[in-house]
């Protein structure tokens, strides 16, 4: 049974009309508390979002994406020092987490703890999705949320009970992804060869058609996740760090 | 069996003399592909150390801690966007990955990785712990593994079968993590109250004790992660990403 969740599990952007019970939320959101965090100091908080008007408004800067749309809940998982860093100035200590360094800490710790709810929350049967949009509009969503000083969002997850299951997309072969105590250079050709599955797979090849384009890697390159974007959103990212504390 | 997984968990730092199977270590790599992955690009990459040399070599620029010095296997999970950037420009396509957003989306990606090898080993049965000091040493441990450009270390994993179990330590109450619609404001006296479990759990009583110090706050502030630390770390880890090629 284990075996087979790990194998078969895919991400569910398609939800039925039902709630998720609060209960059966906080049991997953506790269970998940017990994931590695650094030195014990659990540098994350979960903002629950199922108010409808408030939904709606956190969908939208999601893109409306459908996962987002349909969602029951949608959790926000946020690198937080500054629950610690007030607990510190409460406790007589000087703290010294405004800094790069303490978000990367953080942010990896909202990631463990994301992806803990995640197993435990597909594992009691629900469909969830990381919505990767988080980055794009963290301003708007840390606004809208009323994210205080070294608080950032870092991970969104839409959850609710499985409208239907899709099928398993492509992986990389685990040679592509694992080095034997050291990085392996592979050629250009060899790179082709491990990407051979996702160039081949149906889906992958119905994009390249539909958009017109001479391989898979431009439709990522020239549409998903294009270079212009992708500094826009350096910058934005890079400044709503500076203002919420972590490059002082 | 699930739940009690779950709630039991607990972060293993002493090994057994004793070798794990190259088979289940590639079984537990590959199951662990299918985690959530940010468009499908798995902008990951796992080295997997297990020579005695190597090991010796990678234990030290982790500060020797004992989990490192005593495993079996590190695995150094890596945000990496050098093989898909690779494959991008095999096909005829103009990658934009050198910046930080993608790093970002990387670092997730990796995290979300780690996290997804560190469950399925336990349930299989091996310890794991978190080599935290991943961050500290970055490029050291970059020029050891030789990671090529766009790739950086952001998660350290020793792996070991248990040689002892140790004790669950506290969590802070999930009122503590947990927001709903927006996130709460806490009165210091809140805070404290939150912080309660931690501030009275025996360990951390004799941390105090031992340091000579007045708070458990202090132990943290003033010698587990003080500020002149992060801050030289958030400048040495900001250059490793900006060698790398996560500025340009």
């Amino acid at each position: 049974m284990e075996k087979d969740y790990f194998n078969n599990r895919v991400t569910v952007r398609n939800y039925e009309k039902r709630h998720i019970p609060e209960s059966l939320l906080d049991e997953i959101l506790e269970r998940a508390m017990r994931a590695p965090t650094c030195g014990n100091m659990q540098l994350y908080s979960v903002i629950v979002t199922r108010d409808e008007e408030k939904l709606k408004s956190l969908a939208m800067e999601h893109f409306n994406q459908p996962a987002a749309m349909g969602a029951d809940v949608i959790l926000t998982v946020c690198a937080d020092f500054n629950r610690f860093t007030q607990w510190c100035e409460a406790s007589g200590a000087k703290p010294g987490y405004d800094n790069f360094h303490s978000f990367i800490m953080a942010l990896t710790d909202a990631v463990i703890y994301a992806q803990q709810i995640v197993t435990i929350a597909e594992m009691e049967g629900l469909g969830t999705c990381y919505l990767g949009t988080v980055n794009y509009n963290a301003r708007q969503i840390s606004d809208l949320l009323q994210l205080p000083d070294l608080v950032v969002p870092v991970a969104s997850l839409s959850l609710g009970y499985p409208a239907a299951i899709p099928d398993s997309c492509e992986r990389l072969p685990l040679s592509a992804i694992k080095h034997a105590e050291t990085y392996r250079k592979d050629s250009p050709e060899e790179i082709i060869e491990l990407f051979k599955s996702k160039d081949e797979f149906p889906d992958n090849k119905k994009f390249v058609e539909e958009n017109n384009k001479d391989s898979l890697a431009q439709v990522f390159t020239d549409i998903r996740y294009p270079e212009s974007v992708n500094t826009a959103v350096s910058e934005s990212f890079l400044s709503l760090l500076k203002d919420k504390g972590f490059f002082k």
